[in-house]
């Protein structure tokens, strides 16, 4: 029988700044270890299932190509939201993926994605085991929310904290600059990050010799008090004319709702009916501007903490090409149903390294901020949390710049 | 009669990424001059007032530190917002700041700002004048905006620029990653301009060879028309899965409001009773999802536009040291009442020089984007505006990067 040596890669879930550093980490490997065709999925498993791929060797050309695609944010294959039905509930949809993946001469398919890619990766593991077909299913790490288990951290997320962390910096400086014998100010931050405090703490980072970071930060780990925050802001007021706070998009009150649900427009519902959280800062800041009287002012960071590929961080992008290469060499030596995880071996010099770990375990688990990483009064993190988070950011990858512009990798459809 | 041989500068209204390279070529100059001791207001005149300032050569020690301070950004002395009083309204205000002058003996006096910044040089400069104080006052120019009479362009709207193309360029990219087999969204990009749309304009630079860039533009030089705004997007997402809006926060309606007050919340009024402009983009991403039924997002770019030195064009941070520079050399050979111009050589490959201009001309006129350079349904740019806007972005200032993130020189106060 002639050996399948063909792979298949897809992206999937919210894009990230280095998702694409994965991509060509999986396309290098699978080079070198001899697969024949490295097909890319058009926006994930939901493009497969509708038999959009492309032969990635019309795309990269060059040792410059994939450096280029190591320097361009969001997923360059395309993403997609798609919940794979339960095995014995979806046979259709398995035998779709199978017949195409069979077509295709798949021998291994890689997925790149977070808590939902991974489940995926689960499903079609499993279903191959049970009904007996040779594919291997790996799933290689991404999201910059930090928050899948097992992993020390997660692709994606070095970079959002470094591009929070300095522009926090950038935007400290300029509350300063504008507050002299004026009425003070608070500047309400608001980043991603749904259950997983990990971006929202990152704006601790900012704390450097010549930059006192944030006074406050609120992660979705703790129930949000509205009246403690604002006798907290009040205090801080008398002592500094400029505050700057920090709060995760998914903030809940004690009664379980979103604080961005507070302001009761109709505008945080999505006509399908999804609770967009967006306006948490905007609502703190109308807020506080009314109990306190203080100038506000609320800035959400939003998708370009995701997508801001111009500030990487060289540890971030070099550990996702690491583990989209740690899939396709686990997937030539006939694992399946298994993430790649980063191991932390040293903090400083920071080092780690590759392994593998059974994508059951880690599947549709969480991986939350801990307690003890949080100060007593819940408005702050800790310097363990900030011994963990720095060495993610460090180093960096200067983009490739045309015309005064970062140049990006694009799809050349036929 | 000694001559003074002092100089003092100070900075005024909005920070921008590169207010401080001026300050740095002041400072340079003014060393290279011969001038004995550079002082800096703190909080431009408002800080002066109270006798507010610092020795800059107990700031600055180094070429090195010029260099940090060319990089680092917002207002490195503090800024203000201080109206002057008319000439023969404030005797008592321009007679202390005169008396605080000769005690200081201040041969020069440099104002690093935007239009009320020129409007102090003016009055300061025609009290002097007026009242036979030896003093020279010149303006170097500073204003994201863009909209200062009579020069080129402006210090700090370059490095804006490019933070908005560059980011314009990866939102676009994030967009594009989730849209398959879904419903078409809409991301409406809000970004700085009361009157002037030249940053607004600046979106249309992410047009590249691999970005399709946004596909509409919205300046506030133009009465904004909702109803036309919602046949124009439901055309194109006919077309487009994912379409891009890029609009000014200044955008008003037929009837003089400001599209953001449309909300009807009392969210755009602070404390005081002036209109934030902040939630444009917010408002018509409801207003188009509740018409058309598609996905919207709105992401404003809010302070990051003026802070981002981590992303500054070196066109623009080495003309923001040249005219700094400039104003030096112009009071140190007997020019007062003056503002540095920046005047364009050529576009390609483009070559620019300062020259001088009289502030009475200069301050409190408003320079806007010709209606020419809007196409003729006033919903995008044309490619005159993009010659003219696109040197100004062009090559790169890297970060001093310490501990992953970007290193700013901080005022020591004793």
């Amino acid at each position: 029988m002639a050996k399948k040596r063909n792979i298949i890669v897809g992206q999937s879930g919210g894009p990230t700044a280095v998702i694409n550093s994965s991509l060509a980490g999986v396309y290098k490997t699978a080079k070198e270890r001899g697969f024949n065709k490295v097909y890319g999925m058009l926006h994930g498993v939901q493009g497969l299932l509708d038999e959009q791929y492309v032969d990635l060797s019309t795309q990269i050309h060059s040792d410059m190509d994939i450096e280029l695609l190591k320097r361009t944010p969001s997923a360059f294959l395309g993403s997609c939201r798609f919940k794979m039905p339960d095995i014995h509930e979806g046979a259709e949809i398995y035998e779709k993926i199978f017949k195409i993946l069979d077509k295709l001469e798949i021998e291994a398919f890689m997925y790149i994605g977070g808590n939902d890619s991974m489940d995926t990766i689960k499903k079609l593991s499993d279903y191959a085991i049970i009904h007996g077909h040779s594919q291997k299913f790996l799933g290689v790490p991404k999201t910059i929310d930090n928050d899948l288990a097992v992993t020390d951290h997660t692709p994606g997320y070095g970079s959002a904290a470094k591009y929070i962390a300095a522009s926090t910096k950038e935007i400290i400086r300029d509350t300063q600059a504008l507050t002299y014998n004026d009425r003070p100010t608070i500047t309400i931050l608001e980043i991603m990050g749904r259950n997983a405090g990990w971006l929202t703490g990152a704006t601790a980072l900012a704390k450097t010799e010549e930059c006192d970071g944030p006074d406050l930060i609120y992660l979705p780990e703790i129930v949000f008090n509205l009246e403690k925050f604002r006798n907290t802001a009040e205090t801080l007021l008398k002592k500094k004319k400029s505050v700057v706070v920090a709060v995760s998009e998914g903030i809940k009150i004690a009664d379980g709702r979103y604080v961005c649900e507070l302001s009761g427009g109709a505008d945080y519902v999505d006509p399908f009916g999804h609770k967009q959280l967006q306006g948490t800062a905007a609502y703190l800041a109308g807020y506080l501007g009314a109990e306190l009287g203080c100038k506000t002012r609320s800035i959400e960071f939003s998708t370009l903490q995701r997508s801001a590929s111009h500030m990487t961080s060289r540890v971030d992008v070099d550990e996702a090409f690491m583990v989209g290469g740690a899939a396709v060499k686990a997937a030539a030596e006939g694992d399946t149903g298994k993430m790649v995880t980063i191991d932390r071996i040293t903090d400083d010099p920071y080092m780690s390294s590759a392994s593998l770990f059974d994508v059951h375990r880690i599947a549709n688990a969480e991986k939350v901020v801990p307690r003890n990483w949080m100060n007593k009064e819940g408005n702050f993190v800790t310097d363990e949390f900030i011994a963990y988070a720095r060495p993610l950011i460090l180093g960096d990858y200067v983009p490739f710049m045309v015309n005064g512009l970062p140049q990006h990798l694009v799809l050349k459809k036929k």
